[in-house]
């Protein structure tokens, strides 16, 4: 029923990564099926990757920015029997296609951004347009490699804050299906689990779209790192009665004084880390943060379909034709945060000095 | 799809009733399969009122009192052919039975604590069983008659906290369906929509058993108050940005410091209030009070199946075989409460002494 897709890693090797490629052909799992099956969906096509992005085929902000860079690139090869004008033209209409999925997590623009300049910088020097387009398919790949070897180093600085039998609450998917890597709030655990910590981990059901029943505890499975579901609503009593010894999620946004958006509920556990004083860290590459917004009160929330609520997996959840409010991702301010771990170390607060003296320019 | 069932009370009567009885027979509307039907369940026979107990046919503290109560009586119909020693007996075993279905709520040991005491006293006198048999009905139905008026008292009190247009979070179920009345909390909200204060409610879904999004959505509706669903781990978001006034829930056992049991997310939903520096109040009657018990730290917690969270309507959840932990309730210190409405008023704090200065022999 769990059983690992032909050619994944091993246990605690990279994980079950969320993009395939076969030649020119990229497959997403689809991340919806999971954990019942392994499904793979052909996402070569700008019009199916769009899709895959907004119906979250494929999740998680990394893993959306590395989606959206393969969404370019194979734009990009079908657009390379045109002329010029009409080559750059068609880029920045899947551009403005691939950035209007999904409003949040800002990985997404910053993939579609690093493409798109990278074709008109290569246009300018006059590059033909098949070897331009080969060229940003392996760009596309190097933002890959580049999520799995930033995610490294993440858990790396990560599980230096991970003592020894932790317990640890984390809400939502940070793991290989989500940054397409090691993982980040995840990538932080299977790390400490990989220096003998034994951590022990609660995952938040997440609702409404409950990754974290269905993506996070059946990563934690593979990894055999022990792991009980809890629902949302219990994360204040677990900390009230049980050991919890740190909190670790993963970011969609983080703005230049550290406010991170995330998945809904992050907040809520944020402000319950703080009343019982548990250590709240947010874990996320350096693509995430947007130095172009001051504070998290000018991070677009996401609304989704009422749906998501008022069904559950196409069951009716409440009487027909009812209302539901269903923001995506919340904002958790930076008072609620103790540390951002990032693949340059861990930054501390006052976070609008230590995220000011990150040079992004390289990334 | 939602009508109510023939005989029920208009909209802002009071309510659909969870208990109906006809003649000597006990039914409960099978509060399982609310919104989508209106099903009625035969709970005369005591095995099968003990399973309706403890398979949530009927939940909420006080509705699962008043269940109780008919419970004792109809076991005392069944026995009053036998002599006094079985029937004593026959009582004594009903009363174990009944009160080992539930742990937390007190109201359910309240209730059958006052039937048994009460068939004890007359057997006493030397009354004859039959008519003893028949004086415990009248008694258990005095038992639910007492509830209503309770909760409209509690309503009254409790509206005297609502402002004009305000904004409400509420957690679980606490109407007419949990109460056998008025309503607690949503007693409390439905007398404030009754004096004209055109009240706004954000209800939790309450997961994992999804009380608010299946009853108290559904309650709302029929008595067309402006609602809408959020998950529970949005409350923090709403709070933060949308105007919230007050929070209001109910309870299912009350320490004599005020310390509250009530669903599991209530504590929560505290700790964020008080965050957020928005009013936090418990609606409960005086049988919700359990002064045997100086504080929280006391009250016993229900743990139910992992299914209940692993599966939904029989669909997986997440991988099969996942651990699940599953605390049905969780305990709300006194310091998070800003007051505790009941049938005589409204406490505040210091609560050990409001509490103290009732006098709960009459209830």
């Amino acid at each position: 029923m769990t059983t690992q897709p032909k050619g994944a890693a091993p246990a605690l090797g990279y994980g079950v990564m969320p993009v395939k490629i076969e030649g020119q052909r990229v497959f997403l799992i689809d991340q919806r099926c999971l954990p019942e099956k392994v499904a793979y969906f052909d996402a070569t096509n700008l019009d199916d990757m769009c899709f895959a992005i907004k119906e979250m085929v494929v999740r998680g902000a990394p893993s959306i920015g590395v989606a959206a860079a393969f969404g370019m690139a194979c734009e990009a090869a079908r657009l390379a029997a045109q002329d010029s004008q009409a080559f750059a033209q068609g880029l920045a209409r899947a551009r403005t296609m691939l950035d209007a999925t999904r409003p949040t997590a800002v990985n997404l623009t910053w993939a579609t951004k690093k493409m798109f300049d990278s074709a008109m910088l290569a246009q300018h020097a006059n590059m033909a347009l098949a070897p331009l387009a080969k060229r940003l398919f392996e760009e596309a790949q190097e933002i890959m490699q580049e999520h799995v070897r930033a995610n490294k180093a993440i858990g790396e600085h990560g599980a230096g804050l991970v003592a020894q039998d932790a317990h640890i609450i984390t809400h939502c998917n940070a793991g290989p299906l989500a940054v397409c890597g090691w993982g980040t709030a995840l990538g932080v655990i299977r790390s400490a689990y990989n220096k003998g910590l034994n951590p022990t981990i609660y995952v938040d059901e997440t609702r409404p779209r409950n990754q974290g029943a269905k993506l996070t505890m059946w990563e934690l499975k593979q990894d055999d790192i022990a792991h009980m579901l809890i629902c949302d609503s219990m994360s204040g009593f677990v900390m009230a009665r049980k050991k919890v010894d740190l909190v670790v999620v993963g970011a969609d946004r983080i703005a230049a004084n550290g406010d991170t958006a995330n998945k809904i509920g992050t907040y809520n556990l944020a402000v319950l880390a703080k009343y019982h004083q548990v250590p709240f860290y947010v874990a996320a590459p350096l693509s995430t943060f947007d130095l172009s917004i001051s504070s998290g009160a000018a991070i677009p929330i996401e609304e989704r379909d009422q749906s998501e609520m008022t069904q559950f997996l196409g069951l009716p959840n409440t009487y027909e034709g009812a209302h539901a409010f269903n923001p995506a991702f919340d904002v958790t301010p930076n008072s609620l945060i103790s540390a951002i771990i990032t693949e340059r170390g861990v930054l501390y607060p006052p976070f609008e000095s230590s995220i000011a003296a990150l040079d992004l320019t390289t990334i």
